[in-house]
């Protein structure tokens, strides 16, 4: 590790700058800088909602250095009774509706009215594309200087589930640090959704109007999640589009069974640019939550969502063991031959793939 | 086991009967009848369509006792070259929207043609609710009479899974002995539907018409599945309410993205009880397999359940070797009440579980 790595100039860039591809120095960097943390302190101040130390307590959770997760796990356990307290609101749409400006409006009008404002992402593509989303932060330039807000581009990670789970991480570090809102933003890459709506209480899915056909090539499942569906720019000549897409959108809802949550879905128009409809949503917002609290429902979602993470991360640690063994990928290889020669059946070829790793 | 137990009586009521509830009874007359089958001449029988070898082969798989499992296998392996030869249909709905008297009017046709029609079931309820499908056989009195037809009531079995993986093998076993239609009944308990069309090639969801609103109560992803909804009783007064309910399903049908077959499912009027509209149902799935097998689909959706299936099996296998084990059972219950009192994260609590079963 040469002094050079210790620099002021690479300290700025961090690891939250994505056009840094040289991964070994980031993560030697990152090992340096962790040593010379006292946890303790670090604690102290992020409760105090220092911005500094979250963003520090955050790049352990993120750092792949086993010391560094051992600390990350000793803060978060610090942090836990601590945490739990915000409203997670996660916020899906196609690169291009609008995410950006939306999530500005949306966190200016909260921290306007004193609220602190969190915003992390799942992108588990941003090591390939250099951060499609919050990698750029002069998208949100209001936001970013706004001392109640708090932005954070993606971790990194080739799995959805490492990347999933270090956001769920920061969620509780936020919260420790006294952040009342926290939204989470996906490009809806993969089944990144799924994660998102797995980790937050309010799940806002932007849309465009476009001509007609609003719901053609929507991912199956997104429109089952959402909670609501916002349509953007519905200002101007596209007003018309968007009021059309909005009845289109109610009936799709409509067709759909009652959620849990007895919560009826809702469409509504906003112009992030304009700044227009952006406090009805936080209105609506503000009703799932009330109704939710009185019904207990916020509550049984957040241990449901507990629950699904603790099986999760076992089910995914359980498959991974087992097949990256190259024994069972060679006999997957070899089994999956013998049923398309009509050779065997996939009930007894599973039988033979598991028998060989009786011992793992 | 007593002489009464080999009488002939016994033997007419055989497994089928779902008023037998004397399992050992069942399964020491099973034992009895397997050893004194010779392989050969079973699987040389079965592959001569002889009905009765081939019911014999479905009770070896359905056994649970492993002698007549390892025979089963035997069996299986024989038959594989000779199987794959049909078309499998997966048929669903509600109790009460006619599935058996369309599957009779559907089957009748068929034989008609001169095709032999294998019916099977997947019923994971039928244990408790001693066959709610196919267990009367006298509901489908004309086609159980019809040499060219072969009906056999869902295997029981407490787990989707087991039953599935039962009903999947009999497929085989059906094809070898030179069935051209199966159709896969489902009752939709549980995830039985997802189960069947991983099974099929072509799945059709029943329903009726009622008083607008038909996709209330759909249940989630059932319509994504369909590749036809077939609208049963739309005859005399019904017929108003069933073209409506055609429209609406069009319109939902139409929400969806485009399937990987390139098929468009069709939503069709029928009137089983009449006899009205059922040769424009298999006309449609004669497209349906004519468009498939010449873009390849097909084969491909074959290949790929196939996967799926090898997949599924040893994923299962994997969880349920992991979480039946008590000391998993006993520490994810303690951690989930450490997560809930906030004194720990589900990721490290599913650490925990892990590493105390390193060594299972």
């Amino acid at each position: 590790m040469s002094s050079k790595k210790k620099s002021a100039l690479k300290q700025s860039e961090g690891v939250s700058n994505p056009e840094i591809t040289n991964q070994e120095s980031i993560s030697n960097f990152k090992s340096k800088r962790g040593k010379n943390l006292n946890s303790d302190t670090l604690v102290s101040e992020l409760l105090n909602g220092n911005i500094t130390h979250l963003s520090r307590a955050i790049t352990l959770i993120e750092s792949t250095n086993p010391e560094h997760t051992q600390q990350a796990n000793a803060i978060l356990k610090k942090c836990l009774p601590h945490a739990n307290t915000s409203i997670r609101i996660g916020i899906t749409g196609v690169p291009g509706v609008g995410k950006s400006t939306f999530i500005e409006a949306f966190g200016k009008l909260l921290t306007a009215q004193g609220k602190r404002v969190a915003v992390l992402a799942i992108d588990p593509s941003s090591s390939l594309t250099k951060g499609s989303i919050l990698g750029d932060k002069t998208r949100m330039e209001d936001l970013v200087k706004d001392k109640n807000a708090y932005i954070r581009p993606s971790a990194s990670g080739s799995s959805l589930g490492g990347v999933a789970r270090k956001t769920r991480e920061s969620i509780i570090l936020c919260e420790a640090a006294g952040f009342d809102v926290i939204i989470i933003e996906t490009v809806g890459v993969g089944q990144s959704e799924t994660a998102v709506h797995s980790m937050v209480d309010f799940f806002l899915l932007l849309k465009l109007a476009g001509a007609g056909d609003e719901l053609q090539g929507i991912k199956r499942g997104i429109i089952e999640m959402a909670d609501a569906i916002v349509i953007n720019k519905a200002d101007g000549e596209n007003k018309k589009a968007a009021k059309l897409a909005k009845v289109e959108f109610e009936r799709a809802l409509h067709l759909y069974p009652k959620k849990d949550s007895d919560w009826i879905p809702k469409v509504s128009l906003c112009s992030a640019l304009k700044n227009d409809g952006i406090d009805a949503i936080w209105k609506l917002i503000s009703d799932y939550i009330t109704l939710t609290k009185s019904n207990n429902h916020f509550i049984n979602k957040r241990n449901e969502q507990n629950k699904f993470w603790l099986i999760q991360t076992i089910e995914n640690r359980l498959k991974s063991d087992f097949f990256n063994q190259p024994k069972t990928k060679a006999a997957l290889e070899e089994q999956l031959q013998l049923i398309e020669k009509n050779k065997t059946t996939p009930f007894a070829a599973a039988e033979y793939v598991l028998s060989l790793n009786k011992s793992f």
